[in-house]
C-alpha cells in the first residue's frame, strides 16, 4: 500500500447503504502486510444467486479455478478474499489452501464448500499462508455486519492507494433494489478478457443465468474497457451476488424489459468501479478517456482504444503533458484493426487536430497544450468506416510506475 | 540523439569492407537536428536487385507507400534516407515530398524514380522539410564513396545512442560474397510484422524473388523477434540490395542449396542489427534474451516470448534486478497462446526456478539474484507442449525511457 493517495482519487468513499442478506467483515491476519486488514469475508443469505467473470489467463491461480468450478452450482453463501498473496503458481499446496479455506468457511456459514467463493491477490508464486487465513476466519465471520463496506474494500487492497466503492438504486417492476460493490486494482490491469477483483451485491431476486448474461454485457463496457499497463492478471475476478431479499415479482431472463433499469444501474456500478481502478493506476497522474467512433464494430473500436491506451509512447507523452498526437496515429496503425489513414480524425480536449491524413489547417497547439496539463484528458478518434464505438479509460505512465514495480516484492 | 551511449553498446562500430557496386554518403541538411548529419544516400550499380519488408501499420508514412510500390519493379539504383522527420500523417504534402525526392535523386543517379527507395524517420505529423532534402541531395550524391559506412549509419539515427552496423562473408558456389548492413532504432520498436529501418547490401547476384524469400525468412527470427516498447512504428523498413558484382555462377531460387551459406550469413547480419537495436533501446540498462521452447509452433513460441518481452511488469522488475518470475508466469498466461500452467518450466540465468505449477523445491534465489544484477539476462521458458521454439530479445524499462519520451518533441 502506498503512503500517498492518488491525485485522481474521488473525494471520499461513497455512502453505502446496507443490502438485505449481505453481511461483511474484515480482519488483520498478517498474511503479508503488518498492521492492516488483509482478509475480507462476506456472509450471504440462503437463496443468493451468483454470476462471475474471470481472467482468461492460462496461468490463473487456484482461487480462480475454484470459483469457476463453483459457479456451475449457481449459489453463493460466503466470500473469502485475502490480500498480500495471490495463491498463483503454487501447485498442489495452493489448491489445498483453497479447499481447506472453503471447507472451514462452509462449516462456519452452514453451507456447502462450493457455495464459498474465494479470491486471493498479491505476490505470485509464493506458498500461501494457509494457517493465518484459517485462524482468521472464525473471528472475521463472527464480526460480520451489514455495514463495513469501506473496511471490506480496504482489506482487499494491494498497491491501491484508496478503497473503491460504488452504489446505485434501480427499480424492478416498480420495486426499489440496491446494487453496491467494491473493487481493487492498480497494476497488472489489462482485463482484455476479464477484469480485476470486484464484488457487487444486490438484494434483487434474479436467476443466476439472467445475472450472468447481464454481468457479461456490462463487463464489456466497464472492466473490459480499462487498462493501466497492458498486463493481464492471473487473478481477475468479478462476482455479482443477488440475495433475492427485495420483494419484486419474479423475473426470468436478462432480456426481460423490467430489468432495463437494473441493467443500467449495474453497468453504472461496474463502470464507476472500473474507472476508480484506473484513477488508482500505479503512478497515475492523469485520467484519460479515449472515445473511438466510426469503427467497423464496437469490438474493433475497443481494440483500437486499448491499443492507444496501452501504448507506452502515448502514455509517456500524456505524463509529460505533450499533445504528441502522432503517437496516437501510430497506435491506431498498429492495432491490427481496420483503419484508413486518410479518413482518421483525432481530437484532444475538444480541439480537432488531424484529419484527411494530415494536421488540420491552422491548428493551434496552445488550447490543446493547456488541456494536456490537466488531470482529466479527453481523446477522441473518429475512423470514418462504420458505426462501431467504444470508450476506453487509462492513465499515464510515470516514474512512479517504475518505482512501484521495481520494489513491489522487497 | 542522447548525450550518453547505451551501456549495452558494442565496443566499436565494425570494420566494414567496401561492397562492389555500393557507394555511400551522408550530409547535414538541418532537417531537425543542428550540427549533425541527417541525410544518407546510397548509389547502387545498374542491375542491383532489391527485396524489402515494411511495417504493417495501417497508418504507414508516404515513404513506406512509395517503397512498397517501387518494389514491384525489382530494381534499385539509389537510396535516400533522412532523420528528424518521419513524413508520416502529412497528407498530400508528404506524398509530394517523396515524389520530388525520387525525381531529383533519379536525375542525379541516371535512373527511373521508381528505382529510388526512400525512408524518413523522426517526428510524426509535421510537414516535411522538402527544400532542405532537395538542396542536400546533389552534394551528398557527389560525395558518395565505397567506404563511409559508419557515417551513413549515424546519419539515420534519431534517439539512438550509437550507430549499428554488421558484416559477414559467405560463399555462393565457392565464390566469396559480402553482406553488410546498418540499422537505426531505439524506441517505437515492436516489429511484430515488419521491422525498423535497416539497409543491407551485398555484391551477390540474386534474382529479386529469391532475395525476397530469403529476407522474409531471416526477418522472422531477427527483426520480428525484438521488442523495446511494444509500439510498432509507422516507418519500419528493411531493404536488402544485391548489386550482382560478385563473379559466382547464376543462382535461381531461394531454395537453391548453393545459397545455404548466404542465407545463414544474411540471418546473422539481420540478427546482429536487430540485437543492436535492442541494446540501444530507449533507456535500456539490460539486454534480455527470452528463449521459449516446447510451444505448439514456432509462431506460438515467438508470441509468448514477445508477451514476456513486452510486459511492463516484467521489464520494470528486470530494471530493478528483481527475479520476479511470477510476472513471467503472468505474461505466459496472458499471451493468448496455448499453455499449460502445470507443465511450465521457468529458468533464469541457468537456474530452474519453477516447474509443475509451483516453485522448484529448495530453490535458492541468491544465484539468480546475482545474475539479475548483470547486463545480460537469460530467461528460458519451457512449455512442454510441442516442438515450437523461438528466441526473443528485449531490454528493461527504466526511468530514462520515460524521460526520453516525455521530451522527444521539445
Amino acid at each position: 500500500m502506498a503512503e500517498t493517495v492518488s491525485p485522481l482519487a474521488p473525494a471520499a468513499f461513497p455512502e453505502m447503504p446496507p443490502i438485505a442478506g449481505v453481511r461483511l467483515a474484515s480482519a488483520a491476519c498478517g498474511i503479508r502486510y503488518q498492521g492492516r486488514q488483509d482478509l475480507m469475508v462476506a456472509l450471504l443469505d440462503p437463496g443468493t444467486t451468483v454470476a462471475g467473470v474471470f481472467t482468461r489467463s492460462l496461468t490463473a491461480g487456484a482461487p480462480v479455478d475454484w470459483c469457476r468450478k463453483s459457479l456451475a452450482h449457481k449459489s453463493a453463501r460466503a466470500l473469502v478474499v485475502n490480500s498480500g498473496n495471490s495463491n498463483v503458481f503454487t501447485g498442489r499446496a495452493g489448491r489445498e489452501v483453497v479447499a481447506a479455506t472453503a471447507k472451514a468457511a462452509a462449516r462456519i456459514a452452514g453451507c456447502k464448500p462450493h457455495e464459498v467463493f474465494i479470491s486471493s491477490t498479491g505476490v505470485i508464486g509464493e506458498p500461501p499462508a494457509a494457517a493465518k487465513i484459517l485462524e482468521g476466519l472464525p473471528g472475521a465471520f463472527a464480526a460480520a455486519r451489514d455495514s463495513g463496506w469501506s473496511d471490506a474494500a480496504r482489506a482487499i487492497m494491494t498497491t491501491d492507494t484508496f478503497p473503491k466503492g460504488s452504489t446505485r438504486r434501480a427499480k424492478i417492476d416498480g420495486v426499489a433494489v440496491t446494487i453496491s460493490g467494491f473493487a481493487k486494482g492498480s497494476g497488472m490491469i489489462a482485463p482484455d478478457m476479464a477484469t480485476m477483483l470486484a464484488y457487487v451485491f444486490t438484494d434483487a431476486a434474479l436467476p443466476a443465468a439472467a445475472l450472468q448474461a447481464m454481468l457479461k454485457e456490462a463487463n464489456e463496457v466497464s472492466f473490459n474497457s480499462i487498462t493501466v499497463d497492458s498486463d493481464t492478471s492471473t487473478s481477475d475476478t468479478v462476482l455479482v451476488l443477488a440475495t433475492g431479499r427485495a420483494k419484486h415479482r419474479k423475473v426470468g431472463r436478462a432480456g426481460d424489459p423490467r430489468l432495463k433499469g437494473f441493467k443500467t444501474a449495474l453497468t453504472e456500478v461496474l463502470t464507476d468501479l472500473a474507472q476508480q481502478i484506473v484513477r488508482d493506476g500505479e503512478g497515475a497522474e492523469k485520467f484519460v478517456s479515449i472515445a473511438v467512433k466510426g469503427a467497423v464494430s464496437d469490438r474493433s473500436a475497443r481494440r483500437i482504444g486499448l491499443a492507444i491506451g496501452n501504448s507506452p509512447l502515448v502514455k509517456t507523452a500524456l505524463a509529460a503533458g505533450d499533445a504528441n498526437w502522432g503517437r496516437i496515429v501510430m497506435a491506431v496503425g498498429k492495432a491490427g484493426e481496420k483503419a484508413d489513414r486518410d479518413r482518421l480524425k483525432i481530437t484532444i480536449g475538444g480541439v480537432k487536430i488531424a484529419e484527411k491524413g494530415g494536421p488540420v489547417a491552422g491548428y493551434h497547439e496552445a488550447p490543446v497544450a493547456a488541456h494536456m496539463k490537466g488531470r482529466e484528458i479527453e481523446i477522441a478518434v473518429e475512423l470514418g468506416l462504420g458505426k462501431g464505438r467504444a470508450t476506453v479509460w487509462t492513465c499515464d505512465l510515470t516514474h512512479r510506475y517504475i518505482d512501484i514495480n521495481g520494489s513491489y516484492r522487497s
